[in-house]
């Protein structure tokens, strides 16, 4: 959450219009599936070469991989090196500032894992009272 | 993060593919720039109607937020009462899953807002690195 989850009364000063359209601009990046994919598989791997991401990742394409990358060298979170041997090894590890945003959405993983059974309920009721 | 895909010497058991595939599938559904900001609007707001969502949430379009509202409603985090009155007035709320994924998600936004800086440091090297 931004700030407190105030009811129509806000009892905090707003914020910093510049701030709040920033973060909305970082969460549409970092809120994406991609994104969040890469770096758990970096987070729990370590550093890896391109194609063993794409692996580890399931489902990716190879165009999609390439942009989420170069979004998350952009921003700070993942490091790219190039090794100087013959043919040339390019691998990817996570920043610290990277680590830290994975860390952060820890929580929606767990979530995830905590609410299956909860969201293919809905998802079943959902359904029979739509065909009813 | 999932449980693991531990560097090559997994130190417990695997995840079932199953479970692995379904949380992966819950990922890339909520982890979608739309579904974090109007749980976010809702969380802070309390119930509201559709035209008052799409003011909060700044920039949606009215079919995407309909779509997201109805995956939303579907996946079981967010009512929709119709109320009996003319003209008819259709109102969203959280449910508490709604609620409690809103809470998942606040690592996120608190790590948005506290990397803000660093983000915008990392792209400026990054653009001057590519153009130089």
């Amino acid at each position: 959450m931004t700030a407190s989850t105030a009811h129509k009364a806000p009892e905090y000063p707003p914020v910093d219009p510049r701030v709040e359209a920033l973060v909305n601009e970082v969460i549409g990046r970092v809120a994406d599936k991609w994104t969040m994919i890469v770096l758990d598989v970096l987070a729990e791997n370590g550093e890896l070469r391109f194609t063993r991401i794409g692996q580890l990742s399931g489902g990716v394409s190879q165009k999609m991989l390439t942009q989420t990358l170069r979004q998350m060298e952009r921003d700070g979170l993942v490091i790219r090196t190039v090794h100087p041997v013959i043919p040339p090894k390019v691998e990817y590890r996570l920043t610290d500032l990277g680590f830290s945003l994975a860390e952060a959405f820890c929580g929606v993983w767990t979530w995830a894992e905590a609410s299956l059974d909860r969201i293919e309920q809905a998802r079943a009721a959902f359904d029979k009272a739509k065909a009813g």
